[in-house]
């Protein structure tokens, strides 16, 4: 087997560990032995500074200093700091991107922010513009949204060819995208499609839950107008951490709707007149859950870390060597057993996972690897899916993986009946 | 001094906790030698069973069993399965109360779902009803959901002796209160406002962040339509715990705008088209942040824990007990300095709180308390709050406190530079 990475074989692997310069960074991660983690597209795995600094959050933040911790340990800045180290994955000005709430809630705020935008500015135009296969709270929110703004959500089955202008027209309010699909990993131009958004008359909403940490994000050269996303996928925030939203400073004094205390201007002049507070503090809600937000803190630090290892540009190298050859070495596999990967063979449309499609049995398949220590997840109806996250996923897991795949597949273990298909969080 | 407890020194308040049923569950939280902590109804301590639980769900739960906690661990059930622990302390039935987001988030909910009714049901009703003096959050949340769905939110300043059914009339469709006041600690009567709102017409909603765990609350015998509360104050759940959110089964299926992902009936069919889980499940939004959730039922079982002591009805008798005492210690120290006391003298329409106005400088008085140990509260523009919570407060750190108060306000320490007044969070 011959790829850009020379002919393949574990030893090769191996070796392709030891000359990574990202290597080390897998030490930040409590990996477990034996398992081959490729979900950390779901959920990152558990850094290991987490433990240490929730426990000092709690037993001398919470449980020492009490309620003067929102002063002397900054619980009060946590969002805004935080959110200041994910604004340098993507491209985000100081102060402009903020944690908070959830990818749902978030996207909430800043659609319906969009929305009275176009109702006094473009009232002619009524659309929301999504895609039909769009992860679906993207789309429930949309629908909410639209319904209490006299707007309509139109799904379109984007022709991944043929470009995004042409399902754009006078009547396109709001694009809101998903940069990187969590189904297939297909990843959008970040840059064109907000400019085909523009160049219709509409604004451009970006999802980023799986794009944050996963590959490069440049919300400011692409000019996008409003992104949310997701704390806990490849910013290793811990499970269901606090998620982020990103206003373009041009919109950022746009009334949202969730006019919380601690987005207010002076929370504690107990004011009962809403002012909100200035730039991006203003999409602050209610008060945010300190653990998650310490955990947070760590995971996003993981990230970061690689910035002295050449940083996005070398994370991003090492993605896509690891999806390329995933997706080399499972093509002859999969061809004999009818699987096929959905995930763009082009890189520059690929983000940091492999899926294929097996209609046959997807979920049974994911259950006998996961017997086998491979993690990876089922995502209805038929798709497999395994993120390669450069930060701690090694060359040799992917060969391991793929070698796992082959037996499951070549020997029929999957049909067994404790793998039997069901639907389930896997 | 006589008082309901009989003749009251330091001495009689070693007796009255040596004789408190109720004082061994102090020894559920870690409580630091030497600070009296009065500010539980701000933020309650940290539970000693906490970091322990917490850093299981980090260690095993995350770092361990990775992805597969959702389903192993029960964290999809975790929102249902401590709503159904705090419904016990408020009267709410079985799966009836969920655990979700923050208090403003569920505010917005539950506002928006009643607009929805009104519009549909009595849309010639236009305003919502609340208090000037309410928590800011809650009036700026109905002010956005107002302005949203066509009303006016009226704030009226209630004549707490001519009860509420004066302020109400054709117009109201909405009556928001919080059932004790963050400021006075003085307690609405849950059903005659309740029965004054239906009378009217008007639906209504009870926001019972002073009160869960705090007061008897019966929301069912009430017959209340919405509540909403939170987690962080008497419920110990930490720093920014998630909040909760009770519906009336009989508008439990009244759609939410706050449409995500995990409301849905099946989240893992992964369809575009929303379709509300069934009851009280459908007013969850996103992915939960599980380690402060975790933390918040850890901080419901400290409450729960006095069910085998006498529960809702032992800590009450108590939480009386404290608040009169401190009342009377206080005011002859009080009046003697321009002190008043703004916290009911009559029991039923007190909650777990004692409050004095000081003009000439609370802030300062607090910041004064604090330095020798008495944690307290300040909250604008000039009121000094200490939080008397029965399951860990005794009757010695009442006295104590009062004692501290009286040195501080006879010395005129407060006075000082370094307790100058500036607004913080305290």
């Amino acid at each position: 087997m011959v790829s850009e990475l020379g002919p393949i074989d574990r030893q090769r692997c191996v070796e392709l560990d030891r000359a990574d310069p990202l290597a080390g960074l897998r030490d930040q991660f409590t990996m477990i032995n034996g398992l081959i983690y490729l979900d950390g597209n779901s959920l990152g795995p558990l850094p290991a500074a987490t433990p240490a600094r929730v426990q000092e959050a709690m037993s001398i933040e919470w449980g020492r200093d009490l309620i003067s911790s929102w002063n002397i340990h900054d619980w009060m800045q946590l969002p805004a700091k935080t959110g200041n180290k994910i604004a340098a994955l993507v491209g985000a000005g100081d102060n402009e991107l903020i944690v908070a709430d959830s990818t749902s809630v978030n996207l909430f705020k800043v659609l319906s922010a969009a929305a009275q935008i176009v109702r006094r500015d473009a009232p002619g135009r009524t659309e929301i513009v999504s895609e039909r296969l769009n992860f679906p709270t993207d789309l429930y929110i949309a629908q909410s949204v639209a319904l209490a703004n006299g707007l309509t959500l139109r799904l379109v089955d984007l022709d991944p060819d043929a470009g995004v202008a042409a399902v754009l027209d006078d009547a396109t309010a709001i694009v809101l995208f998903t940069h990187v699909d969590y189904r297939t990993g297909r990843m959008h131009d970040m840059a064109d499609v907000t400019d085909a958004a523009h160049a219709a008359g509409a604004l451009m909403v970006w999802d980023l839950a799986h794009s944050a940490g996963a590959v490069p994000v440049d919300l400011t050269a692409a000019d996008a107008d409003f992104a949310i996303g997701c704390g806990y996928k490849y910013l290793n925030g811990g499970p269901g951490a606090p998620a982020f939203v990103w206003v373009n400073p041009r919109y950022v004094t746009e009334p949202q709707p969730l006019r919380g205390w601690l987005g207010h201007a002076a929370p504690f002049e107990f004011s009962p007149e809403y002012r909100p507070a200035a730039g991006i503090l203003g999409y602050q809600c209610g008060t945010p859950p300190i653990l998650s937000m310490v955990a947070l803190e760590c995971g996003v630090d993981t990230v970061l870390a690689a910035e002295s290892h050449g940083g996005m540009t070398a994370l991003r190298a090492k993605s896509l060597a690891l999806t390329s050859m995933m997706m080399e070495l499972l093509a002859p596999v999969g061809s004999a057993h009818g699987l096929r990967i959905v995930t763009p063979a082009e890189p520059s449309v690929r983000g940091s996972q492999v899926s294929f499609s097996a209609p046959k049995g997807a979920y049974s398949m994911v259950q006998a690897l996961i017997a086998r220590g491979v993690i990876g997840d089922f995502r209805a109806p038929d798709i497999a899916r395994f993120g390669c996250v450069p930060l701690y996923t090694r060359f040799v897991d992917i060969w391991d993986a793929v070698e796992h795949i082959r037996t499951v597949l070549d020997s029929g273990e999957w049909r067994e009946p404790r793998f039997a298909a069901r639907l389930a969080v896997t």
